[in-house]
């Protein structure tokens, strides 16, 4: 049987976390890995409604202290309602988003104390900590300009948070930066403002490293066998 | 001018903080008093979206952290766009039930780590702790009587706390005792078992002490001149 293992993807704005994590939900199926894709509220109704408050673009007088703890509650669902069970049957999780988000965009860039919200975090995630994150690293400029043109071709909505000055996307950035240089052996920088193929194979070989004698291989055995 | 003053009331179900809080008003209005009357999430539209979120009986899935922090973050705002602007104004704020229903509710009751649940009630309200608390103790079987009896004469609907079993309201109560012993500054704990004149002018006499000589007293000069 599969073990499972909980990774999770951070970046800035338009770092092209969704395109590759659908790529590689795509590989990981063709090796008939067990996996899952989620990001939060993940369609845990509690989580929705809790997402949905945060993202209204009429809450202009919302408190940072409001948000970073709504953040937290939102988290603490989906991962005890979707996480959770997923990996105790087996599966390869995959979250677009977690903990350091809160760290980096309510810590580093609203300037909220760091350590705190790591406590309310904490609350929330207990022992729950994701075995790998990804950072995947990109100037704000090159990002921003990314989500603009997609915004343009798709009609996609732009968020509250796209719609913050420069200057906060680069405190993000900062905060990623600073998280990963604190968790060398959990988060692995990737540098995003390569091609695409470049940034998914170098993502799909720290996967297979990581997980190299435990779950990738034991799939494999379960294919042959 | 009147020197803000924060006042919270706790109890369980039943205990009558409701008929007190409106007495004291009254009373207050009389004096002159400028007075504000709340409570969670006290009209504050994105607290009583979040309050909304707990409340929901369809919620049945709600972990006890998720809802430890969806308190916390209806009270931060709540705080932050209405009693503290109140009280910077030199009002009187009566909250009924604060940041220590959290800890009787969240903590004790339902057996959440209850320095966890200071923990993150700490971040939402900082240095803001109420003056003086009123702990209004009634046993929880004489509480919820009172609370079925007033729901057959006025229709009025019967909320997922008011359907927990007895065991958790006897649980409630002995987390306020033990808050009651913890804090003896600043809660006082008054027998909300007696006829309603007598918990009135009680309460009524430990606010006029706790406030002599300092905002009542220059309410009257201002009455008199």
């Amino acid at each position: 049987m599969d073990k499972g293992i909980f990774i999770t993807i951070e970046g800035g704005e338009g770092a092209g976390k969704t395109t590759l994590i659908d790529r590689l939900a795509h590989t990981m199926q063709e090796r008939g890995r067990k996996m899952m894709i989620t990001r939060e509220p993940g369609g845990i109704p509690i989580a929705e409604q809790i997402r949905a408050v945060i993202l209204d673009k009429q809450n202009t007088a919302m408190d940072s202290k409001t948000e970073a703890l709504l953040y937290a509650a939102s988290r603490r669902q989906h991962l005890v309602e979707k996480v959770l069970p997923a990996l105790q049957q087996g599966y390869m999780v995959i979250c677009d988003r977690f903990v350091d988000s809160s760290i980096a965009y309510q810590g580093y860039a609203r300037g909220l104390d760091v350590e705190q919200i790591w406590s309310i975090n904490r609350f929330a995630i207990g022992e729950m900590m994701p075995s790998l994150t990804l950072y995947m690293d990109i100037p704000p400029e090159v990002g921003l300009a990314r989500v603009r043109k997609a915004s343009e071709q798709d009609d996609r909505e732009v968020n509250r948070l796209d719609l913050e000055a420069n200057s906060f996307h680069e405190r993000v950035r900062e905060g990623y930066l600073k998280l990963t240089a604190d968790f060398p052996d959990r988060i692995v920088k990737i540098d995003a403002n390569r091609p695409e193929d470049a940034v998914f194979y170098e993502i799909l070989s720290i996967i297979d490293e990581r997980c190299a004698g435990n779950d990738i291989m034991s799939v494999k055995k379960d294919n042959e066998g």
